[in-house]
């Protein structure tokens, strides 16, 4: 698969992606998982002695005092390895010295499973609808209850406890609940934030699901009461090329195509272009590859999962984004995954 | 403050406790801090515009297509800086080959900010001690509805509901609540079990909180209807062990006596060893500099905060330990800031 003996993996979600093993904290590096020819091993400290993985997969247990530049020498030793691929996209500086003292040729590759893991499985793309089905009954309940008085945290926790609670699933990300100007922060902090809803505020909706370790990603955007003429129009403008954008993925080669097709859609409608990408792919993050901007150098292909998510933004005022998640079909079109209707919803 | 004319920091903690910047998602490299002799600039993309800062930092937002080893080269060039300063232990090796390329010279340093950071202001002391008081009252609150029939799960969620809906608090982790013999599994994920309460069971329950960023760390046991003699007397022992460990603190000069101490005490007891830590530093994260086990360098230090939890582990039976977060008074010893009782809790 690579040009190396081995490969050692170090990334989260690539070791739960290659062998079904999760430790608690992604932020902290509890695993790695060395790849070599015929079998893939775990290498873990022994707080997870007990945990489970892959039947195509092994665990070492680190002991207490062992470093695990010497349990990976040892193992590379045994298996005659001689040039070691790493993910150079996680593996830190410390790291990469750790290893280049242990003697053998450590090569530096990026993204090394970007690829393998953006084509989604019959069995990741059932998770991913699932979680996309549930985003959307989520929805369903929840914005019947929407009113002037609540906070955005209020609304977020309603969202989390209704995944969790409703449909004991988990969340991809916190929530972002974003009221009127505070929408206008495309990444804004719904934790960080004392946000209040009143009458005629523009609510974003932004949220995701996970199950069985596969997340989806929905926007969608809540008028409460009289929301301006202005408004209305621009969403109806808005909506219409997110929808064109979706349709034109089946007229795509390369991903940076569709980046390109609808910011053009945009200044074809006098609106403002916004400063994040068209899109993200899904999967086991919530932003994995591929990355639908102009950057981009991937080709569409059948079964990538990835989002449609184009927004205006009017700074101290206003901002709204349109979001689905889709899939490439067989057919080479964008078939979205989450299905909430798309117009301003009105509480 | 380095031997660098700047320094770059990337760690997402690091940056939160420089400047107060707190992108959404600590898992993907949304800001880098570029400390100046005199100012600090947050560097982050523009889905971030609005938000804010600490007064002595400022933020620059990258344009669309904007390379963020641009922007560093440019200020570093504006700022006269040669060698810049980086965190070794954070930096990714594509990072590193980044930085290499724009020509002046990257300097590794590992853990660069991890002792300043463990020596806790007062105003860190006092978020810290209210995560740890909320902690305690979660327990009282939760803990006389704990019953035979019950999945561990249900428990790790009335815990996080307490804290969230009723403490306005936050999750300083997943929790691990473990049932007999997944309790044995010291990093036990309660997400991916089903275990569920019996009469005669076992329960250890680790959880933290966080309150204005900052964490509290505490583990407690209950036994359910009637637990065996063995399991009380070793109990017993456990608990007396964990003790005198934070009574010893006073005597320590170096972190690593207070492990060697600890385990001491184990065997003087005939308790098997086990095989994590004696402890770590809580603070932004919750597990942080220093470490408490045999492999640690950091002299006692007032104002540290970190955890003592010793336990005792029979795999396929079951497992306990009793966890305190505890810092060092200005008389040098351990102050324990967790104070739920630490009797096994009979429900």
């Amino acid at each position: 698969m690579f040009s190396s003996d081995a490969f050692l993996v170090s990334n989260f979600f690539t070791i739960l992606y290659l062998t079904g093993f999760k430790p608690l904290n992604p932020l902290e590096r509890e695993a790695y998982v060395l790849v070599l020819k015929d079998k893939k091993i775990i290498i873990t400290d022994a707080r997870y002695r007990g945990e489970k993985c892959n039947n195509d997969a092994e665990i070492y247990f680190l002991n207490s005092g062992e470093r695990v530049g010497d349990v990976i020498r040892r193992i590379c030793n045994e298996y005659l390895v001689k040039t070691l691929g790493c993910e150079a996209d996680d593996l830190t500086w410390d790291e990469v010295l750790m290893l280049q003292k242990i003697g053998f040729q450590i090569i530096p590759i990026s993204h090394a499973f970007s690829s393998q893991r953006s084509i989604k499985t019959e069995e990741e793309l059932f998770a991913i609808k699932q979680a996309c089905h549930i985003g959307d009954s989520v929805l369903k309940d929840i914005t019947p209850f929407i009113h002037p008085g609540q906070t955005e945290k209020e609304i977020a926790w309603y969202i989390e406890k209704s995944i969790r609670e409703g449909y004991n699933a988990e969340l991809a990300f916190d929530p972002i609940v974003a009221v009127d100007s505070h929408a206008a922060t495309a990444h804004y902090n719904t934790k960080n934030g004392e946000g209040e809803i009143k009458n005629g505020s523009l609510l974003l909706i932004d949220f995701g699901v996970k199950v069985h370790n596969y997340c989806s990603d929905i926007t969608r955007m809540v008028g409460v009461g009289s929301v301006s003429e202005e408004i209305k129009n621009i969403y109806t403008k808005l909506l219409n090329v997110q929808n064109k954008t979706i349709m034109y993925v089946k007229n795509s080669k390369q991903l940076k195509d569709i980046d390109e097709f609808c910011r053009a859609e945009l200044q074809k409608n006098s609106l403002p272009n916004f400063n994040h990408s068209t899109g993200h792919g899904v999967g086991l993050e919530v932003h994995e590859s591929p990355r639908i901007n102009a950057l981009s150098i991937d080709n569409k292909k059948v079964g990538q999962v990835f989002t449609i998510e184009p927004g205006v933004y009017i700074p101290n005022k206003w901002g709204m984004r349109i979001e689905d998640t889709i899939t490439i079909s067989l057919q080479g079109e964008g078939e979205a995954l989450t299905q909430f209707p798309k117009n301003l919803i009105f509480v």
